[in-house]
């Protein structure tokens, strides 16, 4: 029999990523990469008219669709394996990252009638326009003791579907009853590929309050937010639940010419693009938690029961690896924190210099920094330029610098910066253990774990703990990959399972950062100074961040 | 009888300037800048290998003789009047600026011995690594009830004299026992002038701890600081203090080479840059506080009595205009704090938009600020870059920002550390109403006051006062010019008291600044928010400024 071969796309927040490997051993043939031409909209709509408000942030589906037909065939060509022998493709997707689309799956922006409706486009996982519908979701149902509270640490972020939704609703109740279907950019894209709907239990459990055990919350509590939502899981959603895992469907004839792919290939069902790197880098079990760093970060762990811990994002039954405790745990602004530094504040010199070096400015960046101590810049942030995520989720928190004085340099806060991300794992890790849920080892995948051994050193030493990097540079794109290759099932040359799939196709690098004890103990003080500003800004002692915002909304809107 | 012309020169931080003016209206005829080409020695000493400490600032003495050199000959040549017309010279410096000289006034950094030794050199005033003993002098006053505490605030500054000497006898003995004198910049140059030494009563009295009435501290208190200072006063200052108004002496033959003035041209006492500037904006009069704004603000205001004010910089009889008890106030950091940022955190493009709209980059910075509303920017930032002088007195203070979000912008920032700047003075001006000392009015002077429109706009509407503002762009060089008219008397064509030359010299432009009243209610707000951060950061509550400093140190000196 021939290799075989499996695909798997990765969408980001600012493109979408293909790559093929071999069944075998994960082994990556080719990859392909397509930037989304609209990126993110955070001011206006594509007519360069329509405004959008405080904390929005849009993308448009044609990217989406424009990566199937950039990369699939790229990938292809590139690898030079025959589409005879690729069995199967996955897609993994931000989230929640969500559109509103007519029966046939048509997004309402596509329509000239909603297209200058800003809710008529996919409302991208980092919209925290709905954050008031978020704080109203999770008063109401503190006050009528809703079960699914505890399984996301006590609190709805206002970047899950049920916030999003209700701000449709409530903002624009022509969107909500021209729409169909309400549903994650995950499902939408593997509907493309093979004309079949499906909603994977990824996403459901994680971003729609959905439990195998619980199912939907009650329409009830529907009713209760807003009485039109009370039939939106039957209205909106309006299927099953597939278990990740499973195989969705089959490459369309459509498709096959967009995408190069044999008709009839096997598509797994959506995934996240978190979640679905875990088997990437091997883990199939508790105790070893995976950071995806990129523009944000998410942080993926197994677990044997199910514990109540405050501020993660949620814990779902077999959402990450069937037979375990998915938890899931997140840091909303880190690649995106260092990109705004280069963007925003970083002077021409700087440039130049990393011109003349061959660098990039983040590498010299990194170079300059790495060349003072940990406790030498004298700077402690907070690294909440895009809200807090885990431990406090709390959207409306902002950034904060503290220490600068008349020599600061920018490779100074540049660290700060990268220092502050590290404290806010180290939150996270605490927290885990603190309610129960054991963590003795980190890893870590995206291209920052990748390329950047000056900031993973910087999370060993701030977390006191060995820090192990996937092996592939697009663990995303692998793990979907392998659910790809689950899809197709070993009949097809594939697998059963992914955690037999995840013993052969996933690993990590052989070198690993270690903490260096000198740099532990200045950190240890470092980290001491982060908890208390942390917890002086973020649990209510000063709502200063609170009032900012509020007085900048109030000044923009008179 | 011919016009008559006085000079005044004002040495500031980076660079020296003069300028000459007629005696009648003190009307500018020209003017000429010297940029000191040793700058502010902050990491080495000349010879580029000599490493200075954490918060040294050095200073070269050549510097000054060379803004003489090159200063007075190009405003007498540039005005084309005859240097018989020219009847006195005044002298203003930045202070505490002092160095150590031998007996005939050489400073010790001019010998091949001591040209090696940081300590040999000025130490200019934001020289800040004397902190330790000014803690530990403030900690001996206060136990032993030294009367002059409650003059100065309650606090002396590491940037005054003592202080600095007291870290050369514990650093450096050698350089302590090889000076004949510790002298103040200002007075030393004037001493280079006339071949005559003097000590003005405005820095001994603002930045040594003399009072007319009570002298310098006693004996006893300075040998409670070191054995060795015992008999600092006699051995190291060891002559009159001469009262500010006075001749200080006459053009000697050398430096009539040098300046191009007539031998025996009257010179005044030497001055302080911010204490000079209140008579030529024409105050004489209590209620009037005088910001100077340069890389720091210098805030003088006249009282009739005097009070004890917490957090000031002192108050000294006829300290400025004599019959007055002067006050003095500060800010460390404001041009400092505004060049710090276009330096180290304006991204490229900011430039490159400047060039093309033929804008320098703060106007660039002004323009995109002043096209957003208060509050808009969403941030409040603390503007302790380099320290905080009034009220707090603490050096060890540092910069702090909130508010940062992934839109905030260049121009947002600039604009928060501008505003910062304004609630400082606002709480300078809350203090001095809250003990006593009534103000009804503002006026401002330097370079920024001048130029910056959009600044002293964002000034009236945080304190919700007019501002006026100096008809000199070189108020400093202006009141020392009068000054000079002063020293040289009514027989000479001058003046015989600053009260009567303030009266013809003195001017405000016609237009000034009032307060809008929309935004003087949200910069209520802002302020608000300012004064809670203010004190939970510099009063105690949350030392983290004061750790991180010291972690710094620690860190560094391993």
């Amino acid at each position: 029999m021939n290799k075989k071969y499996t695909i798997g796309i990765d969408y980001g927040s600012l493109s979408g990523r293909a790559v093929l490997v071999d069944v075998e051993n994960g082994a990556e043939l080719a990859s392909s990469v397509y930037e989304y031409p609209h990126e993110v909209m955070y001011e206006y709509l594509p007519d360069g008219e329509t405004k959008l408000g405080v904390d929005w942030a849009l993308q448009h589906p044609q990217d989406y669709l424009d990566v199937l037909a950039h990369t699939v065939s790229d990938v292809i060509k590139q690898s030079g394996v025959s589409k005879d022998d690729i069995i199967g493709i996955g897609i993994d997707f931000t989230a929640c990252t969500v559109l509103p689309v007519k029966a046939d799956g048509t997004p309402l922006c596509f329509l000239d009638e909603y297209k200058s409706n800003p809710h008529a486009y996919v409302k991208l996982w980092k919209h925290h326009a709905a954050q008031k519908y978020a704080n109203k979701l999770n008063e109401i149902a503190e006050s009528s003791g809703e079960s699914f509270l505890k399984r996301y640490g006590g609190k709805i972020s206002s970047e899950w579907m049920i916030p999003k939704v209700w701000q449709i609703v409530e903002e624009a109740p022509d969107i909500y009853d021209a729409m169909d279907k309400f549903i994650e950019a995950a499902d939408w894209i593997v509907w493309q590929l093979t004309g079949v709907e499906t909603r994977n239990s990824c996403t459901a459990g994680y971003k729609a309050l959905w439990s195998k055990s619980e199912g939907f919350p009650s329409k009830e509590f529907f009713k209760s937010l807003n009485p039109k939502l009370e039939n939106f899981v039957e209205e909106k959603i309006g299927c099953d639940i597939t278990p990740i895992g499973s195989k969705a469907g089959e490459i369309t004839p459509e498709m096959a010419k967009i995408t190069g792919l044999n008709v009839g290939t096997a598509v797994a069902v959506g995934n996240v693009d978190a979640h679905v790197a875990l088997p990437a880098v091997g883990v199939t079990e508790p105790g070893k938690m995976l950071m995806i760093i990129g523009t944000s970060t998410c942080d993926i762990l197994l677990g044997d029961k199910e514990k109540s811990v405050p501020g993660i994002c949620g814990v779902v039954e077999d959402g990450v690896i069937p037979g375990f405790m998915g938890y899931e745990a997140g840091q909303s602004c880190v690649g995106d924190h260092f990109d705004w530094f280069v963007k925003t504040s970083v002077p021409e010199s700087y440039y130049r210099e990393a011109k003349a070096l061959g660098m990039n400015i983040h590498q010299l960046l990194r170079t300059k920094a790495g060349d003072k101590k940990p406790g030498e810049s004298g700077l402690v942030a907070l690294d909440w330029w895009n809200g807090n995520r885990s431990v406090l989720v709390d959207v409306d928190l902002t950034g904060m610098i503290v220490g600068m004085n008349l020599l600061t340099r920018p490779e100074d806060i540049y660290r700060a910066l990268i220092e502050a991300t590290a404290y806010g794992t180290r939150m996270i890790v605490d927290n885990f253990r603190e309610n129960g849920v054991p963590i003795t080892e980190l890893y870590a995948a995206g291209g920052i774990a990748q390329k950047d051994a000056f900031m993973m050193q910087i999370y060993a030493d701030v977390t006191n703990m060995n820090i192990k990097i996937a092996d592939s540079k697009q663990a995303g794109a692998l793990g979907s990959a392998m659910f790809g290759a689950v899809a197709a099932g070993s009949a097809a040359g594939g697998y059963d399972s992914i955690a037999e799939c995840a013993g052969r196709m996933g690993r990590v690098k052989t070198r690993y950062y270690k903490p260096i004890p000198e740099n532990v103990e200045i950190y240890d003080k470092l980290y001491a100074e982060y908890k208390e500003l942390h917890d002086y800004f973020g649990r209510g002692a000063n709502d200063v961040m609170k009032r900012l915002k509020d007085l900048k909304k109030s000044v923009k809107e008179n």
